[in-house]
């Protein structure tokens, strides 16, 4: 009997409501969603490793302006797109991770690259481009990441005087785009036929950011966290809480030092002080048997997954 | 009674031999210790928060040309100082952190106002100097920050060839300097008289560093954490390893799930699996009753505390 593998990808935590969407675009998502798990299984199908099942996965919505990463991405308060996102593989606890570029296409790939080709796990804005071009990654104009929701969305938040708020705390009786209140990092995680665990995260942040703010999607041990033998996190949320509560780190270590399962972990850590402190949003985590458990504290959480039957399934709303 | 406080400080671990230190600069080291640990004592006997009390002492350290942050920090391959720092206060959770800043005297301070003067936890580059000229922080020259040791430094690695490597890791049998072997990184970690902990952890980075490279120090979780009823703490050492190990995280994690005491803790966090992966250094540690644990793996580390009874004590070599 081979071993058994197993992926799950999350769009995003946040108020998604089914009043507020039509149908055009939840067929969008549904969509993209089951490329992006398709994307990631089809590498593990072939033997390959968890670390480029999640990155195949990731780069689908990274590729889809329906998530904010990548293409898409939510722009920041000087109109442009900064984007963060890392890796982490379990059989080592290897890591890569960006924060702050504006010019490279799929960020998750340059996370990867800085995991595998350098020495470090951190690198940060023009410094992680110039990185990423000796690499042979292309320089990507603004322009392609930038769309017109996000322009609109931004100036609604700056006609407003919202001000370094996330898209999620913005509050509006008819939001222009249902989805609005969603926070839109992306992620995955898998486990592959050798026994690999990995995670990755990639995220545009938050609207009308200033300042050069990093959230949690870059942080090992806060938005992204593996560790074979044990369990692989990629998280969602509003970002701040999620790295002061070290939220992939923690659910990991329940499970190390508690000896919790994979849903106890999650939940414990998603409906706990984390939600007592205001840090909505939710994450999805994967053990070494494949298990994969969706946690959250907010109405909905794009997501998917193909177990280790090779069953898929595609949600949108907590109670879906 | 009054309630117990405590402070704690580093300036470094790494490889510190008895034969390489000369007597002047050997007391010139201890001098500084002394005078940090003293000046965040003082904060915490007038009543003053823990966090002010670990900001003021590694202030100190980051004014003092010997240690490696602030002033005195490692160069860069571009022959500039990036600096990157954080802070955490136990009572919430609340933290502050930055990275790669070039201009700013008091990096630490600077992650102090991040916590308690933005929504945001970290903030990068020129964004985050934006942010510290914006609340008073002053425009600082890089020629302040460079001295003459540091830029010979740099071109003696660079001279060999040496690229990217930490300063620890450079071999060399009679070294210009008796600490080129030393992660210079300065942290500190304290109780104040109303119960809380907090921690404090500042650095130039690595000699020769390039693509904008952030270590562990700017990150919460892995070079600082703090958490009330359970422990401070701040690391320094191969920052990349301490990511990947989540170290400051993973005390704490120990303390709350295990029950493991700080010096229990602190031990296998770092004689443990990052020891093995070989993540050479060490930290700092304090519960909640404000008693101490210096724990390393390499020969030294640069440390001082005065504990509740108010008793100093200051050392350098592991066997000290």
């Amino acid at each position: 009997m081979s071993q058994p593998f197993s992926i799950a990808i999350h769009g995003g935590a946040g108020t998604i409501l089914r009043s507020q969407m039509d149908d055009t675009l939840r067929q969008e998502i549904l969509d993209a969603l089951e490329k992006s798990v398709r994307a990631g299984h089809q590498v593990l199908s072939k033997g390959g490793d968890a670390l480029d099942a999640v990155v195949e996965a990731v780069k689908v919505m990274e590729d889809c302006p329906h998530f904010n990463a990548g293409r898409g991405s939510v722009l920041t308060h000087r109109e442009i797109v900064e984007m963060d996102a890392s890796v982490m593989h379990g059989k080592q606890c290897d890591a890569g991770a960006i924060a702050g570029v504006r010019h490279i296409k799929n960020p998750i790939a340059l996370a990867r690259d800085v995991m595998t080709k350098s020495d470090h796990v951190l690198l940060i804005g023009e410094g992680a481009e110039e990185f990423a071009f000796e690499n042979g990654h292309a320089y990507t104009e603004q322009d392609y990441f930038v769309t017109d929701r996000r322009y609109d969305q931004l100036q609604s938040m700056k006609d407003k005087g919202l001000f370094a708020l996330s898209e999620a705390s913005y509050e509006e009786e008819s939001p222009q785009y249902p989805d609005d209140k969603k926070f839109g990092t992306v992620g995955a995680v898998a486990l592959d036929q050798q026994g690999n665990l990995a995670a990755a995260t990639s995220t545009g942040g938050i609207t009308n950011k200033k300042y050069g703010r990093v959230g949690d999607s870059a942080l090992i041990g806060c938005g992204t966290y593996a560790e074979n033998g044990n369990v692989a996190v990629s998280a969602t949320g509003m970002g701040e809480y999620f790295i002061r509560k070290t939220v992939a780190g923690d659910v990991a270590a329940r499970m190390r030092y508690l000896g919790e399962s994979v849903s106890q972990a999650s939940e414990q850590v998603i409906q706990g002080d984390l939600k007592a402190m205001g840090g909505e949003g939710g994450l999805i985590a994967m053990d070494q048997n494949g298990a994969v458990h969706f946690a959250m504290n907010s109405s909905g959480m794009y997501r998917a997954c193909i177990d280790p039957d090779g069953i898929m399934s595609i949600k949108i709303y907590v109670d879906d």
